[in-house]
């Protein structure tokens, strides 16, 4: 799986609730899951604990914030003020601190109200560089750090990590483990969508969205997670009067979407290194003459191969999947898009939904779907 | 086409740019529509006429108001100032007079500003009774009236007219024209999406809209239109800046979709007479755990066709359709909701969208569709 001379590494592991796929030049992990399905961590588990000190900011975690990968996402919640919406962050090895102001939101579901979800764009900052920033500024601070891209170009080696419908679950603790002790590091993650399963709860408990937020934190602050929106980040729920869809995701999770000209956070594209990674959204419209349709189609001719030889595409819902599980789900958007994705020579389609692994070969419709199972 | 007793009369009828459709007992109007593509009437036609008086209501217009048709929504636009937002309204030969107060908003897109669009509902109507009704109060006022449905119940004849791609070219006005001629009487159009043709104008010149509404204002101001939403209606034009599909369309027209439990105005159900009608959205989400999906699927066990026989389908995009123009478009929400309606015995459906007729005898996929051209 090297193409233009660019090593992108990757290696696969499997459980219930989750997936994490990492590919090393082909040769998959052996790393089976386990058959029977694990249930959701308890609140008081030490995987939820919410940080010490007054109004410590938690649920930290990163975005890509432009098209470039120029710019991060800092995002984290505060508990019981609003506290500072500021993140003051440096180069490694430089005594120069910069500021950056972000902006707060909350928002209600149901008989629940939000803590202060900030978000805070840093910018223009340099490539292949270590960052350290400090959120909580004033209050109880907290420190993380994180890695930029290399420059974007086709010589440049990168490491994806890939997760999908993690939940939280014992399984998506190990899931989590797993893809931290691998020895290829990953340096992103591409998440294709299902991120807390709040919705499984009686009135989608959105304390459940907190608790994911502190269980990933120790990935999400110090890393990259690329969203793609699921079934499960819907949030439709009219019976009690929640008739926004994915209310609790666009609170809490920010995408670069108006950067690559999309006009609505689950459907955008971003560059990472040697790869053009284009992020679609099976639970919006997608039908000809929709927004999401006119975005793809004026998209797909943006992608300079020269420039970005790795043609990535991330969704939720598979087009090809052989399980019972979800079948054929995905194949509305699959005759709508397909054809694009044979013209502009897509690599490689990763989503989630099935909770099972399997891969396949060059396929242009699902009736030459070969598959790989485990 | 007669069914328990009920008599549902329509008559059918072409023209290029729209269509008007009438069944009379299975006869079918020998009107055939001119070949060539007429052009847009001028912005100083008669039809599209100002009316006369100082911030006179313009672009009147009703539809359903709720779900059994016991309420209406009568909007109008007026243009120097915001007016009264208020509705008079009486039963004929009744001296009792009531009063209702709606909403008005305006809108901006891109360098236009919408004159004041008001929009009031009436409830507790009569069935079956003619109502007059005044708007402009105590500024220029103007009179107009309808007829209420009759009551909800499988033994009520009810007539509907059936309009869709209308637009508003010369050949619209002949589809009117014809429409209002027609010695079978409509009661009610059935609109089967794309209304104004505004977005084919640079800029989407949203003068086109007001020169629609006053246009059609000789029949939506005295029978209710059904709208659905059409290809034309989305106006997602981000290159100008308007990311907000259907802001045109959400600010001009209402539909009763509270009513019948929807979040969305674009798919909505009401019963009228002998009938039970859903409108389907065609641009909007529709895949397997949207709002749309689960709205439908929650809907159709809701018919009771002891009540209301008729179980009929509106929708802009056709399942079935033989021609080159649009084919397969439809395809995907058939595949999506096609077995519902064989489940739940939709009795017929109307779309749009093609500019040409085309009818099917009974079919559950579309390799089954026999075809029957004009």
């Amino acid at each position: 799986m090297s193409r233009v001379g660019v090593a992108n590494v990757l290696v696969l592991c499997l459980v219930l609730n989750s997936l994490v796929l990492l590919c090393n030049g082909g040769i998959t992990s052996r790393y089976v899951r386990k058959v029977e399905k694990t249930i959701d961590m308890p609140l008081d588990s030490d995987v939820f604990r919410v940080p010490c000190g007054y109004n410590a900011p938690q649920q930290v975690h990163i975005t890509q914030g432009d098209v470039e990968g120029k710019a991060v996402i800092v995002s984290w919640v505060t508990q019981e003020a609003k506290g500072s919406n500021k993140v003051i962050y440096w180069k490694e090895n430089s005594s120069k601190k910069y500021k950056a102001h972000g902006k707060t939101n909350t928002y209600k579901y149901y008989n629940y109200t939000s803590g202060y979800i900030h978000h805070c764009p840093i910018r223009n900052l340099e490539y292949d560089t270590k960052y350290y920033y400090v959120v909580g500024v004033g209050e109880t601070e907290r420190q993380f750090w994180f890695f930029t891209p290399p420059e974007i170009g086709p010589d440049v080696p990168y490491t994806f990590g890939l997760i999908g419908d993690i939940g939280q679950t014992f399984d998506s603790n190990i899931t989590l483990t797993h893809y931290e002790n691998n020895p290829t590091k990953g340096q992103a993650v591409l998440f294709v969508g299902d991120i807390s399963y709040a919705d499984t709860y009686p009135y989608h408990d959105n304390r459940r969205w907190d608790s994911w937020g502190r269980f990933a934190e120790r990935s999400t602050a110090y890393q990259p997670w690329i969203w793609t929106t699921g079934n499960h980040e819907l949030d439709f729920a009219p019976e009690i009067g929640e008739n926004r869809p994915f209310k609790p995701f666009t609170h809490r999770y920010r995408t670069p979407y108006r950067s690559s000209g999309s006009t609505e956070p689950f459907w955008y594209s971003i560059k990472r290194g040697p790869a053009y990674i284009i992020v679609l959204a099976s639970y919006s419209a997608y039908g000809m003459y929709t927004p999401q349709y006119q975005w793809l189609e004026e998209e797909f001719p943006k992608v300079n191969r020269s420039e970005t030889p790795w043609l990535i595409v991330l969704m939720h819902s598979p087009w090809y999947n052989s399980y019972e599980y979800h079948y054929m789900e995905g194949e509305t958007m699959r005759v709508m898009y397909e054809a694009w994705f044979v013209k502009y020579k897509v690599d490689v389609v990763f989503a989630g939904h099935v909770h099972a692994y399997e891969r396949s070969v060059r396929s242009i419709t699902s009736a030459h779907l070969v598959s790989c199972k485990l």
